[in-house]
Order: structure tokens, then C-alpha cells, then sequence
């Protein structure tokens, strides 16, 4: 059975272990950061400029939950939304390695570390994608590890 | 040296493990879902009702990395706004359990597992929180480990 929504999406079987797809990359504006601390994160040094600076931060800095929704956004406009995806699993060893501060540009790879078909659901396999993200410096920002279900195309093929 | 910032508030010397902090609840709200899903995770089944129920989610659910950071949101204001933190530092073994639809009231526990002072700051400790997150059937949607940086009160008597 084909699913009409998704068939012309890259499926389990397309994928390869050691694909690296590039990420782009991302500005983070004063204005990103401190919206997203108001709502998810409110500490000071996400929020004042002040307050930043005497930190360990030293300045103005993102939310690292937001850094790691940014380069979900990332992965999303890059691979997922051409990938016959059910949703994530979860995530390992996630990292954050400097901060991100205002008008930061980040961006890097994700690569395919992992591929495995789910023991239980033959129609469905899960790929492991290794974040690794950094910014305009050449400094590392974040690493992590996603475990996402994508649709096999041929279920019948077992695991 | 004491931070005047952060003198009244809990220490690492004044955590201990077993802790268990109660994180309230949150009702997430269409609108949220929508909103955070157009920023970072532009799924139909995080956007679109007819979209959602036909995808294995069964109706419209929000983004695994919202539940997330609602639950950051929740730490903050039940532990660490009163606690002397310098940040977060990463997280292990983040599992979404089970969706998270409209309307869903999400809350739970997070529990102290390890601390440990830092060996090369002895300014710092590290403090490890055990996340469990549920719905108001009771069923689970998230775990995760969380480490948090947080100032020592008397950093002078060593690792």
C-alpha cells in the first residue's frame, strides 16, 4: 500500500549511512533570542543585556533548547521535508559546546550514522542523524544525536 | 567571592540526590502547537487537523521539541529560578513516549540522580535531573536526563 501523501518522498530504502546533509545556516537576532527565553527559558543572562555580560556567558546568549530547535528547523527545510517521516523518537548526547550569542550565524551537518528497520513494525525504519553545529568562528556550538521513523517503501521485504 | 546575584539561592552543597521536584502542569493550547510548529517543525501533523489524523499520530500533537521545552519551562519556575545556575550542558536520553494532542495537560517529576563537583572548576558542580513527563490520562510522554551547571557556596573546600 502506497501512501498517497508521502510516495514521492525518499523512503528507509533511499537512505545511506554516511550521508552528510548540509544544513545551511541560520542568523540568531537579539529579537529570536530573548522571545524565545520570555516563553521557554527565562533567565537573565537569555534576557538582559546586562545581566548577560556579569554571566558566565558574558553576554547575551541563546536559549540552548533553542539552539537545538533552530537546527531541528534546519534538518526540517534540508532532508525531513523530502523524507516519507513519521515523527522523532528521541535523542541522545546532546551537547552544548559555546554559546550562542546575538547575531551568531550557525549552521553544519547532520549525518546518517544509523539505519535500522524496526523489529516490530516492519513499515517502518528508524534513521539516527549526528548533529554537528557551529558557528561563524569555526567553534562548535552543539552536538546530538535524533532517532527518526520513516516509512519503509517495501514492508513486505521484512526486517 | 560571593555573587551577589545569586547569594539567597540554593547552591549546589544545598541539592541532594532524590530530590524530587513537582514540575505543575501545563495545558498546551492549539494555538501553541501551531505556533511553535510553524517555527521549527513545519510537519502537516503538527499543522494541519485533516493532515494529523491521517498520519500516525491520529490527530494534531506538538512538536516532541515543544514538550521539551515546556518542560525546561516548568524546571525553571519550580527549582531553577531559585537555584544559583550558570546553565545548562546538555541532556541524555531524551524518548518521546506518546504524543502530546490539543488540549493535553502536560506535567510531572524531575528528580536529582547524580552531583558531582566539577574537577577542573571547583566553582561548579554539575547536578543531574531525571525528567518524567505525563498527560492527564497518566500516561507517559517524555523522559529525559538533564545536566545543569550550578555555583558552589564554598568553592574553596576542593572537588
Amino acid at each position: 500500500m502506497t501512501n498517497p501523501v508521502t510516495k514521492d518522498r525518499r523512503h528507509f530504502e533511499d537512505l545511506a549511512i554516511g550521508e552528510v546533509i548540509d544544513l545551511g545556516r541560520t542568523s540568531v537576532s537579539r529579537e529570536m533570542i530573548t522571545s524565545f527565553a520570555r516563553e521557554f527559558d527565562p533567565f537573565p543572562f537569555h534576557l538582559d543585556e546586562e545581566a548577560a555580560k556579569a554571566s558566565l556567558l558574558g553576554g547575551l546568549a541563546s536559549s540552548g533548547w533553542q539552539t537545538g530547535a533552530l537546527s531541528l528547523r534546519m534538518l526540517v527545510d534540508r532532508f525531513l521535508a523530502n523524507v516519507a517521516s513519521c515523527g522523532g523518537l528521541g535523542f541522545r548526547n546532546l551537547k552544548w559546546k559555546n554559546p550562542v550569542m546575538v547575531d551568531d550565524i550557525i549552521g553544519g551537518t547532520a549525518t546518517i550514522a544509523e539505519l535500522r528497520r524496526s523489529a516490530s513494525h516492519p513499515q517502518w525504519g528508524i534513521v539516527t542523524l549526528d548533529f554537528a553545529i557551529g558557528n561563524q568562528h569555526g567553534k562548535p556550538v552543539m552536538t546530538m544525536r535524533l532517532a527518526n521513523l520513516v516509512e519503509c517503501r517495501h514492508p513486505e521485504t521484512g526486517v
